[in-house]
């Protein structure tokens, strides 16, 4: 069993806290979703796109957990981090998938997780556009939409061949190196969705999708998907069975079995 | 100039007859949309899912078509022709995109349009998740959402180097045997993404996208598609600049210069 602590916060008041955060995030994002923009070059070479609402939501989402908890740190995509005088982290991600934030495709996410000593305990993806949440918390993943909410639970798939996986780019595999085990599970697998960035964990979370893999991801990405991952049933580690919580190289799956099947061919 | 006659129907008839067709089809696939369901192999070898939404979706519509127009073709995905005795065919793939369907990701779309003397007159694309309605008709482009109706129109994007080009999956170019010249344009433009199917048109038509590369497109994939390209500004032949209305390998770009520049780099 994971450790359910929150450290002495309540699960109510860190719930709030995502959820306001997702909404703060939204009224800055949204209104620039599909309208022109302007979009800086992070990378002098390739194309990683961080845009106005990007920099300006991580600014909302700060003050308001600043406000919030003086002494929690907080780590963000876009702006330095701020140190903390306590066991909690706060992690944000304004805009995971500029990519598809900039090409108009509503599978973007707004990412907010909460750390203890380093370890993923809450967080949630919102998807404004689309108006959906899926939030973990521990013992708890959930789905909200408008006046829908729903319990999330991974799907009970345990064998490669029948497994429905996502990543963001075949692209980033031959970038980091590492195109040689893509290629092996890739070939073991049901069938392949790409594109998907935050979006593929949401929708493992909720069934849909049967695993996740991916090369060279940031903290800020995948740490505030951890919870949802874990409570909804997953389980999440790096290609080497490591905690997932720092990035890198990460395998999501649906069932212990599978994400144990998925490990074995990675590491060849 | 393109013909821009509707062979005596009324636009108002045309538009309300696709609407129409939009919120029958959406009256049966959205309950079914990330619900459990059974998934047919369409193909021995690979996944091409076919789901019961996408044939009860398809036989909804053909009544609609058929007791509203009793004399037209209706050509679908699902089901066989329909032979007609006039100048007029329907053309309609109910669940564009099967495989976002069943992985949950909204980028799915009915697609219904209209030929006359077989070439593509009017058409649309509907998300009934996302709500959107993408229409194309004789001078006529525009985006339905809710209370929002906007005219869409291409960006415009003239180079290779800041086009933002997407295709459904770079493994059918593979399969198809053209992966050589997808190499080529890809190292061509500004990023490239993948899995949109026919979103990837219907955001090409808003001006998110500027170019959509694909091989092996079936007539239904792309029929409808092509008044809502046309009308909102862009270009869309085959590789060798023929008709797309029977599909084969399609080149969509949101200028005639993208285009342009796009066709003489496939061509190799």
């Amino acid at each position: 069993m994971e450790d359910t602590s929150l450290g002495g916060l309540t699960a109510d008041l860190v719930r709030r806290t995502l959820l306001d955060a997702a909404e703060i995030a939204a009224a800055v994002t949204l209104p620039r979703f599909r309208s022109a923009l302007a979009v800086d070059n992070k990378e002098a070479e390739g194309f990683d796109p961080v845009t106005e609402a990007d920099r300006q939501a991580e600014l909302a989402i700060r003050e308001l957990i600043g406000n919030r908890f003086p002494d929690h740190a907080i780590i963000g995509e876009e702006w330095d981090d701020k140190p903390g005088n306590s066991r909690f982290a706060w992690i944000i991600d304004p805009i995971d998938g500029t990519r598809a934030f900039i090409t108009g495709v509503p599978v973007w996410g707004t990412l907010v997780g909460l750390t203890i000593d380093g370890k993923a305990v809450a967080g949630l993806m919102a998807q404004p556009f689309t108006g959906e949440i899926y939030l973990g918390l521990p013992g708890e993943a959930s789905y909200h939409r408008v006046s829908d909410k729903a319990a999330l639970r991974t799907s009970a798939v345990t064998e490669l061949s029948k497994a429905k996986m996502t990543t963001t780019s075949p692209d980033l595999f031959e970038k980091k190196g590492v195109a040689e085990p893509w290629a092996r599970i890739r070939s073991k697998v049901l069938t392949t969705r790409y594109g998907l960035d935050c979006y593929g964990y949401a929708l493992m979370s909720a069934g849909h999708i049967d695993l996740v893999v991916e090369a060279g991801l940031k903290n800020v990405d995948i740490c505030p998907l951890i919870p949802l991952i874990q409570n909804a049933g997953g389980v999440i580690t790096t290609w080497d069975g490591g905690p997932a919580e720092q990035g890198g190289n990460c395998v999501a799956a649906a069932t212990p079995q599978l994400h144990a099947a998925a490990m074995a061919v990675l590491r060849g």
